[in-house]
């Protein structure tokens, strides 16, 4: 590797963080992983047996005063996200946070106007599906003129059903199903429709199968829908049960054209025949499904950090899902359209 | 054919009552096309020299003293079908009658008075898709419990765009969208759901091509979601603005399984690879693709009024698919969600 | 009906015999199914009650001496067409034959010659894949240049396997696996090829399931590759043992274009998402496959005889096909490659 | 990485070479690409510059004699691959040697002997398919049992149409359409039917574009069938000539199931629809649909060299599928079946 490789710390080596890591150590040209943070100790004994990684740090502030670090990855708890965000700015390091970048408008807000006094600094959050080949293909269509004009997006995280429920534990901090799942949903639609200004939102939703769900008011299935300016909707369906695997599906709907992503769900390229019918596997998870993504993200924001291209996409971006996220999550609790100002 | 053959007549030969005469006239097992009533002579004559139907009346009272009718099919406008419907059960005869049987829940509620004053004539709603077997398929594995509970169906009734616009033209009768297009996907949601009572519908819209919607309140395309009691949920797509073709399609998600019905639109069983890529044709439009639940429903028709079969539907299922659809239409109008009362 | 309808007498009320019974009483415009004739004497039963048909012979030659008979419909077994075809035509009746025509090349051209002689009598034999509306979208395709030069067929018919092996007591009648099923493909292929005179044929095969085949030399999968003149190339494979049903598929591959038909056997327009995965339902026979073949195929029979419309195929069709499909058979005894004279 | 990393070395830059180089440099676990050899200074030089290759080598010879290199990997034109191959197990390394080891099986097996000599040298041959991960889950579901005993193998590898015939040039050295496309669905088809001895093989092709291939004797597309021992057959096709992109399937049918691999050919997970009708793009090539097995593949390698796993393959994987691609081209040019003798 040479002098110039960006240096990159993790902090955060949980379920995604390991996935991150691993890319930054094995795959990703261009970057060293130079160091990790984390917590738990074998998480960091992980980093350094298995990737060879040098330095490791306990301590969040350790690793932003490590001088051997030119950018830093964050894949913490969500509610971490926004202040070491911030304080990875502020100490001269470029940022990549996963999303969302905060359950709070205002608190996004502040992250950005700190971006705003580091404009050297690259600060790019995980909308991990914008760096999808078959989105990216959508994408080009769409800019290509080849929808006409893009008016409606039909889009959905459906992941498959974990019986044990983890993420029942997990949801009092997730913000709710349509932070944790939409907000990826929301990001492709305002990307899909030119990013217009969201006006108001819809939701229903209804608990299927986790019945611990509803003390933090929160369901395993959701539907909203949010209305745009200029007359442009999206509709969205996030669900915790699908029984057959991970399936997340975006449409966009044009004048003259449009294009699916992501249907039928195929885990890859066999179909099975047998006496019970024509049968193929389905996805089981995300990482399954975003693994090229997930590879070409990392590879995007080491790229943007070494000047080679512009950052694909900014700290708005993720206020703007938080924005609608938020509606959404409200109109699910209080039953009515809820207004978006901005 | 044998005596016991019943004798049918039929009201309306616009572009649907064409298809059903000639589904009696030649392909109806157990029934004969024995009259017709339209005030347009063309379609009279149409009827006499393409079906051999003898018997031919300008005026629909004249249809119904008619003592070699057994049954009436009424394709006429919507705005006829519930005083034609109790015309025809008055006078003693069984009724089939194109959806909605009314824009108008009340009106509804009176023909089905009527029928109960008439227990022994069979009253039955085109809801079409009921008899296609495919959707027949899927309503079998979820009564055989395959799917777990069904909890939320996702439906869409969508168009090809036509250019020039003719439902515009009929849009001040129509209904509006949901009424004359959702009107089967919430028909077949309340069947795939097992009937539950409907407790709130929210509705948004936009008009993405054909701006004379706008003067009679309606869209060329319309989200609806609507709520129904035990957690259950509907949310329904409807769009005149297709580029391809024809695509209705229907999702029941429940808690073991799912069922998805007519995803992908195949004209036929042909796939073309070009430098273009590979390619199919779309279906045209709803009777391409509903053929043979025309040609079915009809024989349900007839072997429910000779007895063979208890009717497949009633009116009553007629008057709660208005009454959702009326409440998904105030939505649409209103900006707010509206209550069902039933 | 009018005076002028075709009156069709059947003959065999076997397996396939009663499906175009049926087609001809019930859904045939411009035909009456008049007579049938079985030495079954149930089967006679079966056409009385259940079509209505009056007059029922037990012998052929009465059918054909029947004077109130325009057109005859032969599904009778297969040693039997060739005569029975040339008996109706002497009789100055119309005649449709079901395939193969002759296990026989010389037979089949002494029909041929027996026709010859009656011109303006129809003689049309059941390659029923032709008017599969696929098949024939295919078609036009090729003939509208969208393919440019066609130059190979490859094409299967593939049964679900019957345990109980029925075919396998056929087996010493129905000239083997190639006479049987893969005379289709054969007929397809040379009629995707424009009629290219057929040079060479190779065959192998093997005996999976069904080890009785042995004994008349006769295999449950075959393939078969044929060379005709200009270089174009057909490719053949027939299976009585699949385990999801009946697929059969067809692909015609040209200098700028591809196209398939048939492939994945979706039994309809339902897919199922469960724990097991993404499945769908097969086609269980050649009858569900073959349905609106069926039906088309009688109406342009009868169209054909009504002098509506140039008969689609004539005999010389079905004596290439089994010129071809004897060299294979041929080939598959004798292990070597068949020339084939014409 | 640690001390413990193999050290690779590779000869050929070419089209494959450069992507074997990219991965071995960035993306292969457990390995260094330490040196590369070509005589062409420019592929050298973009080693060099692309991925920081320090050891640069214009003669084979060197690259072998190299102390620093553990393991070669051979991507040179298929003529040098033997003595390559040999050669660097005689110097010591282990070896990577690409498809087809030789179009010669007394060389493959002069090979072979040379291996016997170094037990402890991996050797392995590059049939990439197997590491893709939807064939390794077809094989596991063959070893499962799922599919009863598997009888028939029907395998096609197809080029998009190259309008600059490349390979025409290339067709004088790559021993035919068969040995250079359709050895990989020999070496899978032996590999999914549990390696049965071949006794048999007959072929026939066409020239559908490009009739400069006539001179050495090839065809643009070629068809093959191969009778293995037990009453197991393949068949096999290849074609240079498609016009949508590169579409390589395959297919196992066994007693109890089948499975098939890579039909479809979608180069992505969108689908667009339009006026057009519905559409997806096709792979364009064999570099975009085995990107991940070209990946697996070389980790594979490298953990056998690392003694972590067992040679997932052996040269006598490849001097079969030399044997069986000789006798299919051998039949091409005689016309005649051509018995296997091993
Ligand atoms: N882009 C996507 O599709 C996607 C997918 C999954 C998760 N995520 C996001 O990634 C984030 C992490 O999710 P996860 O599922 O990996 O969670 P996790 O709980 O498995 O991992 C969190 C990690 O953060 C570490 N951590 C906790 N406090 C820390 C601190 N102060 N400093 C450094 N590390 C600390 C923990 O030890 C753990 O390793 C979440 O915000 C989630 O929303 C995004
Ligand atoms: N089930 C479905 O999927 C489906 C599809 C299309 C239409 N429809 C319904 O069918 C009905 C007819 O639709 P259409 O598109 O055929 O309309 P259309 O306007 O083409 O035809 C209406 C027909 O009614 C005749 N008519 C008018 N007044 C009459 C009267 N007093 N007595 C007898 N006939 C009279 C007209 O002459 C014409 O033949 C509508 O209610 C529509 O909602 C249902
Ligand atoms: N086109 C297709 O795809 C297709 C499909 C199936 C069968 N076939 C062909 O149809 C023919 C019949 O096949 P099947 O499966 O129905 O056979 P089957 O044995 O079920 O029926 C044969 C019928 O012929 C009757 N029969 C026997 N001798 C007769 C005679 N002398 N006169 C009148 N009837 C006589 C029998 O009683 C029986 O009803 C065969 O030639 C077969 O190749 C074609
Ligand atoms: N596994 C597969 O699917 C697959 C695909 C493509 C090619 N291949 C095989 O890979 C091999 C290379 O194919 P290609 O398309 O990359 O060919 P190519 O002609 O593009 O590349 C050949 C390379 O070998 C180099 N070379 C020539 N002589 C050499 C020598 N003496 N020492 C070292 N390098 C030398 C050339 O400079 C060139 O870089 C062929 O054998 C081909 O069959 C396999």
């Amino acid at each position: 590797m040479s002098n110039s490789s960006l240096r990159v710390g993790i902090a955060g080596l949980g379920r995604l963080g390991k996935r991150h890591a691993e890319q930054l150590a094995r795959h990703t040209p261009g970057a060293v992983l130079s160091a990790a943070c984390s917590p738990v100790p074998a998480e960091l004994e992980w980093a350094r047996t298995e990737l060879g990684v040098r330095r490791c740090h306990a301590d969040y502030a350790d690793l932003l005063a490590d001088p051997e670090i030119d950018a830093v990855v964050l894949v913490t708890p969500t509610t971490l996200h926004a202040d070491q965000a911030s304080a990875a700015l502020r100490a001269g390091k470029h940022v990549f946070v996963e999303k969302p970048l905060s359950l709070d408008v205002a608190t996004c807000e502040a992250v950005e106007a700190v971006a705003r006094e580091h404009p050297d600094r690259v600060a790019m959050v995980g909308f991990v599906r914008r760096f999808d080949p078959s989105y990216a293909r959508a994408k080009a269509a769409i800019d290509a003129g080849q929808l006409g004009r893009p008016f409606l997006v039909r889009s959905q995280t459906c992941d498959q059903n974990d019986p044990e429920g983890f993420f029942v534990r997990f949801a009092p901090s997730s913000g709710g199903i349509f932070m944790d799942c939409s907000v990826h949903d929301i990001d492709l639609a305002r990307w899909m429709l030119g990013n217009p200004k969201a006006l108001r939102a819809f939701a229903s939703g209804t608990i299927a199968l986790h019945p611990g769900l509803a003390d933090c008011g929160d369901v395993d299935n959701g539907l909203a829908i949010v209305e745009f300016e200029g007359g442009q909707r999206a509709v969205f369906y996030a669900s915790r049960t699908m029984p057959h695997g991970h399936e997340t599906t975006t449409e966009v709907i044009g004048s003259a054209g449009t294009v699916q992503i992501g249907h039928g769900a195929h885990a890859d390229r066999t179909e099975f025949r047998t006496a019970a019918g024509v049968q193929h596997a389905a996805l089981p998870d995300f990482f399954a499904r975003f693994a090229d993504a997930f590879r070409i993200e990392m590879e995007a924001f080491v790229a943007a950090c070494r000047g080679e291209i512009a950052p694909p996409l900014t700290l708005s971006d993720a206020t703007e899902a938080t924005r609608i996220g938020q509606a959404i999550t409200a109109s699910l609790r209080s039953g009515q359209p809820v207004e978006i100002k901005s």
